[in-house]
């Protein structure tokens, strides 16, 4: 377990261990909940009105359809999330956005995992003076459109993922503190609470930060191919081959390779190598990480590859480009 | 200047200097107000509305008052008071709430304040949900009643000073986080600012770091003059004689120690050493300073009287009490 990991488990304070299995029923308009593996089970935690609550119980993960909106977030580890008919194996700092009606289940094998779960009431009263439009709130405007959504029966979801392999120490800063907020009975907490929500919603907002991918299970079987397979592209930093995409994706890779250029003329090969070089080029501008370090981040094979690979695409040498663009 | 107040000064990101004299009026519910003594006179910094603009002048300190409710905070320093026709002397972790019918005027020689102004109606807002009642909320119940004062003439004001001569970090952590939040225009900042005035106030109730002291202007004469007797007695942690309360309070030390005595039965000297005994104690049971540490904050001559003055009124040396009692 990492030590951010740790210090949240150190934090609750004055929790309350039950012998049984409590109603795990969210009442709260915002309720926190952590599933964590541990020797022998899982360790849930639940989090709101002023409360921690804790106990130990077998793996369980039912499918299941929730009252609220659910943020999960990877805290440590790997998780096998199933949608629908659909596993995806999400590891730390991934997560997704889920409306009511998507049927799902988190499986914690050997991981940390984080739920918020908020009320549609309680996102329309904290967006009431937010302008939320499409192009410069993505995130507030896929909520607030799961909620207008009169026929009912729409389900959609949006992934998150980050963009660079490093811990986004921000994102987890906004986490503790509303966890915080959440477990106290302090004056203000109620406040706190709704300004550290939309803190954490902007965030996700950030392009630096997260790669962001709303997804509706009704659209066309190939556009959700599509989609599918970018945001897989994306979150593996683009270091794919067309063989791990038939083995992860279960499809034909020269279908989904045929799909791709169709929606975006690019190969596999191509978005993947732009992919990589974007993430490239944010940590050597971004972050004071040596090559070195960039090369095993981005799994490139070699410094070397990593080199000749960079001054192919950019025309210049790493450490160069670094001079030229470091914030 | 102490680390403290550098940072705050530092923190002011992208402010706007002004080369003429801004409109310094508050629109906002809610403004910081920082004034602080440099080379050329008064640094004046405005943080409201998502802003920060600072500019310097000369020392202006012309009686005024508010539309506003007014806090007041010396962050390092010494400032000198003036409200209605007396005049107080202020040190670094003390500080004024006003109502809005008290003319006054902060004059900071070599010092620095802040002042934190909210309207009625914020404070109304953000106080709704809470049952403020004298004897659990009386730093709110104080400004509850200033609002409901319907003859709208009653002056009053509560000074507050710190129970132990140390910096209060917590209240210094609030007071930089909403300076943050008043100066920036990111999403959520409205909420983050509510909850953490609250925040502060409830700091303010918090009796392990704050004496509070509710001041009535038009109370009878006598009443008033124990006030401010026993508030400076406190304030000074009981380190006073007679001939520094004739001095500091302008009136005879036997007429004042005959009121004293009147009014709770104690003696200046008695009353002193009590607070002196109390502050001792606190430090002991609640820091690890060492004991000389505490004999020079608390201004003993020496380690030997502080040991021979805890003893003789404890029964038990410092080094004991802390064995006993420490958290």
């Amino acid at each position: 377990m990492d030590k951010y990991a740790e210090k949240m488990l150190r934090s609750l304070e004055n929790p309350v261990q039950t012998g049984e299995y409590p109603d795990l029923k969210n009442n709260a308009d915002l309720a926190m909940f952590l599933k964590q593996s541990v020797e022998k089970g899982i360790l849930y935690t639940n989090v709101q009105d002023g409360k921690i609550v804790y106990f130990t119980a077998e793996n369980y993960s039912q499918m299941h359809q929730n009252t609220a909106y659910e943020l999960m977030y990877v805290l440590d580890g790997t998780v096998i999330k199933q949608i629908e008919d659909k596993k995806y194996t999400l590891h730390t700092g991934e997560g997704y956005i889920l409306n009511r009606r998507i049927t799902h289940s988190d499986d914690v094998q050997d991981g940390f995992l984080l739920v918020l779960d908020f009320s549609e009431e309680f996102f329309r009263e904290v967006t009431r003076s937010i302008d939320i439009r499409e192009d410069t709130h993505p995130v507030f405007s896929f909520i607030e459109k799961c909620g207008q959504d009169s026929s009912g029966w729409r389900k959609s979801y949006l992934e998150f993922s980050p963009t660079v392999p490093l811990p986004n120490e921000q994102f987890r800063t906004v986490l503790d503190s509303l966890q915080q907020e959440l477990a106290t009975k302090k004056i203000g907490a109620s406040f706190l609470q709704k300004g550290l929500f939309l803190r954490l919603v902007e965030l996700l907002e950030n392009k630096k930060m997260f790669n962001v991918n709303a997804i509706d299970i009704h659209s066309g079987k190939e556009d959700f191919l599509v989609e599918r397979l970018t945001s897989y592209i994306v979150r593996k930093y683009g270091n794919v081959s067309r063989r791990d995409v038939e083995k992860d994706l279960h499809y034909n890779d020269e279908y989904l390779n045929r799909l791709l250029k169709k929606a975006c003329g690019k190969t596999i090969s191509r978005y993947a190598a732009e992919i990589r070089l974007d993430r490239a080029r944010q940590l050597l501008s971004t972050t004071s990480l040596t090559i070195g370090e960039i090369t095993n981040l981005l799994e490139f094979s070699s410094e070397n590859y990593f080199y000749h690979f960079f001054k192919k695409a950019e025309g210049i040498s790493p450490s160069r480009y670094r001079a030229e663009h470091h914030d």
